[in-house]
């Protein structure tokens, strides 16, 4: 058994891209050192998307510049076009990532695009970073459930990502946009792709909207995916996906993965942490499961001693 | 594949136990008809323990004369010994549950015994129902760990299921009281017990205490088990074993399990009924993962609804 999975944050782009408070890079730096001193070491930093469409995102290139770069840590930019693209490359990314929502309807409602038309820019943009050394990551986004269309077919997500791993994608990444996943769902998509191009190309994307996200979580891993996305503190939704609140909070994932005997070099006490800087700059109560477990043995210790003390 | 999956409320009894406020019997009966109306069929009623102990079963000879018998449903109590199986046949019990905790010091914080004197108590009982009519269901608690002991390694369940089973036990439940399972656990206890005694003898109990309680009904059910112990709203604890809180709420189950396919004959909105039920006699506010999912819609829709009368 592969025991090593890869917790990919995205509290600072998929977290913060809705946030009405804004943070300044100096607090997206913060936040980000607060992640690698708990063990991250896979960061979704930014998007290079429109900065009137997400102005959270205007500062994506003076960010991309002041990352640290001794920490041996993996950088990934959104980029959602050929422009995208290019201010990611120019900014300095060496890995990005493309979405490409599954349906029509999200594709004309987020970036105004037919799904053939998207398709085409993300395969364009593909095969370009692959022929100038820059990594490509793909996302089928809305992959179970469309906030629009409703049930995705997982017909539709295969297809899709038969076209982007043959265009060059070195990694494909299922996104559950909405939360509206189950494990029955995730399970066969997964089994079925990791069937046809190996777990190890595969990533996992869930929001815990219903409350599913560890269960989809679990019924992935036993697919063989090693590689999930996760949101500091459960931070974050998506301004275009009604509905889409939640990321699972990354606390969450390492807890339950770390006792399921997995490894991925990330400390609670340190993600405690960051979860409080998260909460100080975007002026929100944030923590996932875990959390609120531990807080509530500490408070019950404290009591006991107290009692004990008098 | 076996798409029944049977949910076994013990809201009133699990959920009940620890509650500071009292419920009358008619409290309980009107819990139980908005579970019974929501489709539920299978409910563990009351348990046969002393009511100095625990003063919220006090009124179970009462209430067991009281339920309603023409509703097709299965009731369940349980008896912590010989003399609490015998006020419960007294009552009209057709089907008892023991409970054994898996380590010596739950047992004797709990109960006051060993765990030997504790496995002969079950096991006696266990004989004695089967001679007698009764169906006798086992309970082995604390099985993935104990407030007390910490971790309990799975051969000890292996070990106490196999006295059950042999004692005459109809089903084994395991119950991860203090939720502390994960599903890599759950997966390896279910799976070796469901080898050796076929998956349809077996049932689960978990805790939501740290988030993984559905990750850990996912595990389960791909190990073939179709019975789940819930608790309407999230209710319950255990007076006696600390940071036991939180019996997983059964509209979160019954929500993933029927999004996987499977079928439980139970109404989401009939459960919402049954919490709003409970709310009322426990004066406390209830509810799983689903139902804020499904508030948060409602208030969206509605004030989408508004903005477009105005």
């Amino acid at each position: 058994m592969n025991d090593k999975v890869i917790v990919n944050e995205v509290g600072l782009r998929d977290g913060l891209q809705n946030q009405p408070r804004h943070v300044s890079v100096e607090g997206k730096l913060e936040m980000l050192d607060s992640l690698i001193a708990a063990g991250v070491r896979s960061v979704e930093v930014t998007s290079f998307v429109s900065p009137k469409a997400v102005p959270q995102m205007a500062d994506a290139t003076e960010l991309y510049g002041r990352l640290p770069s001794d920490k041996g840590v993996t950088y990934e930019a959104l980029v959602p076009n050929e422009k995208g693209y290019e201010r990611a490359v120019a900014a300095g990314a060496k890995t990005i990532a493309l979405v490409l929502a599954s349906t029509q309807m999200m594709n004309e409602k987020n970036i105004g695009m037919s799904l053939e038309r998207a398709t085409e820019v993300n395969i364009a943009v593909i095969k370009r970073a692959k022929t100038e050394g820059i990594k490509p990551r793909s996302y089928i986004s809305t992959a179970v459930g469309c906030p629009y269309e409703g049930n995705v077919a997982p017909e539709v997500i295969f297809n899709l990502a038969a076209q982007l791993f043959e265009a060059g994608a070195e990694e494909v990444a299922v996104a559950d946009t909405i939360g509206s996943g189950d494990p029955a769902q995730v399970r066969f998509i997964f089994e079925t792709l990791a069937n046809r191009y190996g777990a190890e190309r595969l990533a996992a994307h869930f929001h815990d909207t219903r409350g599913l996200a560890l269960a989809n979580t679990w019924a992935a891993l036993e697919c063989g995916v090693r590689k999930f996305d996760t949101s500091i503190g459960g931070l974050g939704g998506c301004p275009f996906a009604p509905g889409a609140t939640g990321n699972v909070a990354t606390e969450d994932v390492v807890h339950m993965v770390e006792r399921c005997g997995f490894r991925t070099g990330i400390e609670i006490a340190g993600l405690r942490k960051a979860v409080a800087v998260a909460e100080k700059y975007t002026e929100q109560i944030l923590g996932g499961r875990v959390l609120s477990w531990i807080e509530s043995q500490e408070k019950r210790n404290h009591a006991k001693a107290s009692a004990a003390a008098e």
